[in-house]
């Protein structure tokens, strides 16, 4: 388990990313990649809007900032969000050890799926990570559903 | 499903950029998205290698180079090998409809589990697919299993 006291700043990089990108107009996801000590391996956030790139998810910028790794068993993904199929298949493909999400509320991704294939799963209920994706998905809905692969929305 | 006289032209694309990696020094896996008319969305290869870049898988890659789109309920994912975890969440999150896997005899991955969730799923046990990665994972398997985060292997 990652250290309770820890957890706060870990969130602190995901925050920053998303507000980053909601700053951009882009969608308020933020994410990190922490190694076994904590260290930051890599932070990113969802690039749909900034880059026009779809495949940039918040975990997946995060992951791919960290660069090539031979081992992430020991390694922490950090979101701000419960990571939707495509980033939780990300986790489970690599073996990415925890994921340490600020909240679920808004969209409830593939984090039990996870947690049944031995992934630590940890969901913090953060009022700030609900609050902005609660204002987002009500003022950009059309943008959130492409996110999530959601046409008929 | 996709006109079966049409699956050799669509695996061919794959192929190319499988092919195109091999000779990068890359992984040689590809992948193309076509759309319900079978018109080219989105065509990419593994690049690992040639960007230091883990989150470009084959697929991801075609995905990426495919653009924002709005609905996938009836585009077709053509990969010369079976999708891992992570381009299989890919694959349910955004609802793609199809996927034509070249081989799945030297890589297993998440093609039951889509086939589950409604994903019309064809295997064509190509000769060439398999013949790329079997001599591939003999020649470089440090490679090949950095690439599906499996770093006991």
């Amino acid at each position: 388990m990652v250290d309770p006291t820890e957890l706060g700043a870990m969130l602190g990089v995901a925050v920053e990313e998303a507000r980053a990108g909601l700053a951009e107009g882009g969608i308020p996801i933020g994410a990190a990649l922490f190694g076994p000590d904590g260290e930051l391996l890599g932070r990113g956030r969802n690039r749909r809007v900034q880059d026009g790139d779809p495949s940039m998810h918040a975990e997946t910028a995060a992951f791919r900032a960290a660069g090539r790794l031979r081992d992430y068993r020991r390694t922490v993904m950090v979101t701000t969000l419960s990571p939707c199929w495509y980033c939780s298949g990300l986790v489970r493909q690599f073996g990415i050890g925890q994921v340490v999400i600020g909240e679920a509320r808004t969209f409830h991704g593939g984090h039990d799926w996870l947690a049944e294939h031995g992934v630590g799963i940890t969901v913090l209920d953060d009022p700030e990570c609900e609050r902005l994706m609660t204002e987002f998905i009500a003022a950009r809905p059309e943008l959130w559903f492409e996110d999530i692969g959601e046409p008929g929305a």
